[in-house]
């Protein structure tokens, strides 16, 4: 294992302090915490937002923490979701007194310890709603469809809701609609070694990828021998023009997200085609996003997430926002 | 070789095509080149920047194009410098009137093309200056000096001076400017393989690593063996701060750059000790830049950038560009 770290049982501290000084005009750490939180936290009769989960996703999801996305993020263990009482303290430490709102990534750890969370902060008299992530269509059962990249989608359009005044029950409401919107799918090329483990977590021949992979290295659709970009993004956006049954005239928002260890010269590759199957079957690409935003550690490979959008996804999609690690020019 | 690619002879073609795509509202492509170019291109009365050199750098230095940096940016072949010709094209596709300021890398290929292609357009009647960058300190010679990611802080301080007006003589003098006061140094946990070769350019052992490495894997200071992220920082910065004579109340840029295939977590925890070792001399971070700038291909490691300020840089820095692959919030 060759990765530029200290100590494997300090990487999330570490990681999240490195985070926190490069952008201390935008968010603060909670003492002694995993827990990164927007500067001004709490903002005074807004509706805050909370995610999180295990780290080794990064920006996600601290990178996402500032005005007009989230006001908390809590960082678990690497691939390992926070427990009850660190999401409660962030909970606490953002409430601005009209509500809280969590944004979960559907595993089941994390549902489980966000869910507890809320009870134990709404019998304190905290109003507390809750929305799950699923946009993973590599799981036919759409119960058990994991969260993975288009959860920023939901950061930043429930995010500027909130921001621009929504109460509790509009926001939840709008990332509802982000969700029933959403799909990805990915593709991994290499595994990734937890710090901690100090070897691969699953291992893929020379010339095999994993199709659908989760954002842990979980399986997905199949193993598949290596093809080409544009037959990749053929497999993935049918998949996804499918499950969201996308039309001539629909408008959309692509992300190309690299899991780690893939360069931006492949995201631009597979965009390519993804563009031009949009082109030819006359979905408008409203806007377009290529990086890292939800990865896997070092993992080769891409995800591609479509977002189906009406007007008011499109005003906050653009709405500002001053995270580290999203930009809305 | 697994790379998410079509055909490896066609890499910088559909990545250009890629990029444009996703970002039409602010760059183009120039029929039949791999030259891309801000959209309202040419801008009557505004000096305008070309850079570019060989590809594999993503997002350097088609990701820079736009308001506030770039007009033009030349892509070569993987690893190639762009020929005279190309170059000679980009320049007359974005002079508005004003004069074209060219930034080059140091590396013979570039400085021998571009001034082919600065003499070329001379004897035509364009107004042509010419700088070079030389920021990375693992080489003694100071003349010989590769220019690395302390590039992107030319393109974005020059870039700025030209679209608040600046003259040739003037845009060209603050980016001598920048060239005096930046320093870069890197390190390669692994090497990069190019599409065409379908091999790694080099090989590395599981616990060694290329301190000092060039952005083409070229030898730096020594195969090391593989160290803490603290002492690599420690490493880095000593040569950087002893480089640049930092001193107490200096203000600095500071750049973490990704070189393709590190996680954020990783260059997160370098920054951190990097942070602290600057506090401790006094010397304050004006601004902070931690992500994927220049890269090589999906090479592991990072390098690190200091730029010394003035209120000048620190205005330029700070002033708008709409470029597909930098944010100025």
């Amino acid at each position: 294992m060759k990765k530029l770290i200290n100590n494997p049982d300090r990487v999330v501290e570490e990681m999240l302090e490195g985070l926190v000084m490069a952008n201390n005009d935008k968010i603060r750490l909670l003492d002694g915490e995993n827990i990164v939180i927007r500067k001004e936290a709490p903002v005074k009769g807004k509706v805050a937002l909370v995610s999180g989960g295990g780290s080794g996703h990064e920006p996600a999801h601290a990178g996402y923490v500032g005005e007009g996305m989230l006001d908390a993020a809590c960082a678990g263990a690497v691939f390992t979701s926070p427990t009850p009482n660190r999401i409660v303290k962030a909970i606490k430490a953002v409430d601005g007194g009209s509500g809280v709102l969590l944004v979960v990534k559907n595993f089941a750890g994390d549902v489980m310890n966000f869910e507890m969370a809320a009870e134990m902060t709404r019998s304190n008299g905290t109003k507390v709603s809750k929305v799950t992530v699923n946009d993973d269509v590599s799981i036919n059962d759409v119960a058990r469809r994991r969260g993975i990249a288009g959860t920023v989608f939901v950061h930043k359009i429930a995010g500027a809701k909130a921001e621009l005044g929504g109460t509790l029950e509009e926001t939840q409401k709008i990332a509802e609609k982000v969700i029933a919107n959403v799909r990805s799918m990915g593709v991994a090329l290499t595994s990734c070694t937890l710090p901690k483990a100090g070897k691969p977590t699953f291992t893929l021949g020379d010339g095999e990828v994993e199709l659908g992979v989760g954002i842990h290295g979980e399986k997905g659709i199949q193993r598949s021998p290596l093809k080409s970009a544009d037959e990749f993004a053929n497999i993935i956006v049918e998949k996804l023009i499918k499950d969201l049954s996308l039309k001539l005239q629909d408008e959309v928002a692509v992300m190309i997200n690299g899991l780690g260890g893939t360069p931006l010269m492949e995201l631009c590759i597979i965009y390519r085609r993804v563009a031009h199957i949009l082109q030819d079957l006359g979905v408008r690409i409203f806007k377009s996003y290529i990086g890292e935003y939800m990865t896997s550690l070092e993992m080769a490979g891409c995800s591609v997430t479509f977002l189906r959008l009406d007007e008011e996804f499109k005003k906050l999609l653009l709405a500002p926002a001053n995270v580290p690690a999203f930009c809305c020019s």
